[in-house]
């Protein structure tokens, strides 16, 4: 699979199915591996770290997982093709600008990926559509199972795996759910939840993960913890909490309706009318809008268009992904104009 | 006519034809008549005033003008009934207010009224739908001219009719265009053009008339003198004027459409989303959406509404005819949502 064939097909993670997927959009693991005896990526230089490349891409390219994928070295693609896979969540900002030797793998259904040289030598992430920790652990245990036949990791049987920052060390595991909460926003319980979530040990992030702000009503919740307990036990102590809050978020919803049912309809009416009629819109405001839309489907005001169709706005009407579709660099303003027309034909369609 | 089928009944100047009606809603002229040797409304007792309103109703209900119209004291109207004669600028806000003997004489087209005992003992005021100052000046004198046999105005020959403020002196004449100006607006253009309005000798003011702001890009020129020349000299020196205005404001549009349509667009089609889609909106974010969505209408960029729904959009969005649909007195909240229901079905029949 070219590159190009991956930037031209739907992210699996954004299809707008799987469990409680009226307010979890994605649920995403990844795992941080190491190397035995080989510096981590900003230690060493352009030999080791690409000693370390080339070692890691020929057992990648023997796995099955990626036969229908891609296996390539950043330095191979343009900078919008990068800044598109960032759009998508499948390498990281750091990733992005990172200037040492260093390569991505992407599964067919874009659901798994794997940077060689990210702050590890291997960042595993596997992303699904929904509230599916179980299913992305599953897949991710498979994955490591198979590269550790192949490949000599860093391990210590004290503590456990060994990575570059020391926040990683245990399990080398991050388990994170986005949310879509803004029945708690509206409500203006948002504060009190993310509080008691960050008590319980979880960390809270925006739409774009590490120091991104919170648009459109997106959070992610990932594990604070990576030391000291199983997979397994940060999965289900996750999965307990996220339930909690998804709860908690539908009963937002809930007495929205009751009580201020007009302002809920004005809402996400301004939003439709906005995203469906504006002929200039920044991405902020489209991420906002679109979140207002997304709320008003899945409480059933907006009918006949997918959930499936929203997630995929979110990452479309990004700006790689305008320039990617319109064939060319662009400046803002025109990314702008794009970006509108773009939104008022899809939402025609609905 | 009752002043329930008043109430139910479209105003011909909301009727959006006549000439330039993309840029001119309505003209506009008043005269001031007072009666001789009867003090001036606020000057009278209850027993003068009294007298001045029985004489000139006596007069009014003769006349072939109200045959199929209204005479009616206001004391007779609830608040909400003489606060829609002022949303449809039949009676002016001092006359609502006003606590004195006074009465209102209203056509069947609502084309032509009378308010007596407002500051003078009679102000007759003729408005029409788009750039029409003759005709209404052809109307207004046939009215004068007809009282004038039944009536003995204050009148002096050396300065002209007599009225209560002396800047009404002589013509006692009043001539004004509402213009919607948004082109000048946008390009930045509206002071200058304004200030040379001016420098001409002529007033400028928001929808409401006198001390009110501007709202929706709606601009109310009038002549400031009315003493020293002759009334047709008034008019026609204000068509001289108003004709540049409307030069002006019809090349800004063209020169907004060649340098920056999207920006235009964009301003039109978020009017037209939002009040498509709204649940909730005040009268006064109505008329500055109404404003751009006329621009849009005016300029081809949407099509399906006429001129007449929009202008009649203005008035029936407001508070008293809202509640005068409704049958009911309603609170702010719920006029607000009765004022976005209503505007959504309007749009939708388009």
């Amino acid at each position: 699979m070219s590159l190009n064939n991956i930037l031209n097909t739907k992210c699996e993670w954004l299809s707008g199915d799987g469990p409680d997927c009226d307010i979890v959009l994605s649920s995403r693991i990844r795992l941080a591996r190491n190397l035995k005896g080989i510096p981590f990526p900003n230690a060493g230089d352009y030999r080791s770290n690409n000693e370390v490349l080339e070692k890691i891409f020929r057992v990648l390219r023997k796995t099955s997982f990626f036969k229908k994928g891609l296996v390539a070295k950043l330095s191979e693609m343009s900078d919008l093709e990068k800044q598109i896979l960032l759009e998508r969540h499948l390498i990281s900002k750091e990733h992005l600008i990172n200037r040492i030797e260093s390569g991505v793998a992407i599964s067919e259904k874009q659901d798994l990926s794997i940077m060689v040289n990210e702050e590890d030598h291997m960042r595993i992430q596997v992303l699904k559509s929904g509230f599916r920790l179980d299913d992305c652990w599953e897949l991710i245990d498979n994955v490591d199972s198979e590269l550790e036949q192949h490949l000599d990791f860093a391990y210590s049987p004290a503590v456990g795996y060994l990575t570059a920052c020391p926040t990683n060390v245990g399990t080398g595991m991050r388990a994170s759910i986005m949310l879509h909460l803004p029945g708690l926003v509206l409500m203006e319980l948002i504060n009190k939840v993310m509080q008691a979530v960050i008590k319980l040990g979880m960390t809270v992030r925006g739409f774009y993960g590490e120091g991104s702000e919170v648009l459109g009503n997106l959070f992610q919740i990932s594990n604070q913890v990576t030391l000291g307990k199983s997979e397994k036990e940060i999965i289900s102590n996750l999965n307990r909490v996220l339930n909690l809050v998804v709860e908690h978020e539908r009963n937002s919803r809930q007495l929205m309706r009751q009580k201020n049912e007009a302002r809920l309809q004005d809402r996400i009416g301004r939003a439709y009318g906005i995203l469906a009629n504006a002929h200039i819109i920044s991405s902020k405001e489209t991420i906002s809008l679109i979140s207002a839309l997304r709320m008003g489907m899945d409480m059933g005001y907006i009918n006949g268009i997918g959930g499936g169709s929203i997630n995929e706005l979110f990452i479309v009407t990004q700006p790689a992904h305008l320039q990617q579709s319109a064939g060319e660099l662009l400046d803002a303003e025109t990314r702008d104009i794009l970006r509108a027309k773009l939104i008022r034909e899809r939402l025609k369609q609905k």
